[in-house]
């Protein structure tokens, strides 16, 4: 069976702050949410509720930020916050520190950003716990509308190489990250090898092609996977990260 | 502004052989086109009517070839046929030989693969010119329905650091593959930094999740992208490319 996708930015939705019941927002403006449908969520607005928000001018630069910072053209008390996300640095270069966060993604700036935030002199981080705030804001959602949507939260990823970035998961409740067809067979009954398909990230790049990066619409339904929500929460976006025990390029 | 995105597979295509008209195909199978619609194709319908398909028993391995497969129990006649595809083996382990393809793709056996194959014995390979087969598809579409939608074709890759695949742009037509936000201004008036997004890339994951692998499927129509749907046929899947001079991982 094929599957008719659709996505839409919702519209109407406020400035998020500190202490914000995000799920109650989204409710409000989704208006009809279904039992199948993904609410995927632009990291930020899930940050900026959870206050993961730091200034600059409150973070004393260590040695190795003032040398990173000095070496790559930076503000050391943004690479400060860089490091303190971050679990291991793998390359430095052009101005982008290529870290592993502790969540275990690897990302430029551990998702460190400047833009969006709330005010000048201030970093938006990544939520400390996606997989967690995706499941919170999941029962939330039910709670409020009787309904059990999957929850999508993104950040926008470079890749390795390929130029431009995509919108990933990063935190995942409710809908299969992978879809696995390994050991299923092709149309001759041949079993097709390496077909895993990362269900969640592309329905995070799907989200982000609804969406006008400066109209501040940090939500979007995305619609028609409802074979893939499940009632379960499930193993969130953790169930993504390749173990560093298979990294062949870290 | 907001836009709303949909996406869906064209049933009826019959398995596409070598020679066959594929525009003609998709124009018949998809009825009404639009002008900024994207038509999405998955790469082996396109290898499968260029005749980019090779048999194993033609192939004779080579002394690299038989070693790399010794190590890591493959075909030594499949790995030929991937370092015939490659100009560069970045890395080889657990079975995976991830290359440079001589279009500049780094993926795991250069697109190389066995399933959906057309008949046993027999490996489908990428285009070798995917963007040119693109601008192709793209100017038969536009002779036999008037209208000029764009075209991309996609092929499924896996990524350094995440696990399960996306299908990913290998060639272009008609569709900006990057939408450049640099320089633009976030909604508080600070610039946007690093926003560049991979549009073509989005756009084969979204229709990745419109079809199912094993349905037979190769063609989606992803619509509401008329935006970034033009006239020209652009720069195609090698501006994805991140240069080799950029290369930190390699």
């Amino acid at each position: 069976m094929s599957a008719a996708i659709s996505a839409f930015a919702l519209r109407g939705l406020p400035e998020i702050e500190q202490g914000d019941d995000l799920a109650a927002l989204i409710a409000a403006a989704a208006g009809d949410l279904g039992d199948g449908d993904v609410v995927v969520i632009a990291h930020k607005a899930v940050s900026k509720a959870q206050g993961r928000v730091r200034r600059l001018a409150e973070i004393e630069p260590s040695e190795r930020a003032l040398a990173l910072a000095a070496e790559h053209g930076k503000d050391a008390r943004h690479v400060q916050a860089i490091l303190d996300e971050s679990s291991e640095l793998l390359r430095a270069e052009r101005g982008v520190l290529i870290v592993r966060t502790h969540h275990g993604f690897v990302c430029a700036n551990a998702g460190v950003d400047e833009s969006n935030a709330p005010a000048e002199g201030t970093l938006v981080l990544l939520p400390l716990d996606p997989d967690g705030a995706a499941r919170e804001l999941r029962a939330r959602l039910r709670e409020l509308t009787g309904r059990r949507p999957a929850v999508v939260i993104t950040d926008s990823f470079g890749r390795a190489w390929r130029l431009g970035q995509l919108d990933t998961a990063i935190g995942v409740a409710g809908l299969a990250p992978l879809d696995d067809w390994r050991g299923r067979r092709d149309r001759r009954g041949r079993e097709l090898h390496a077909s895993v398909i990362a269900v969640a990230d592309a329905v995070a790049a799907t989200a982000d092609l609804a969406r006008a990066k400066d109209s501040g619409e940090p939500v979007v339904i995305v619609r028609g996977l409802s074979a893939q929500v499940q009632e379960l929460d499930g193993p969130g976006a953790a169930a993504l990260l390749r173990p560093r025990a298979e990294d062949l390029f870290g």
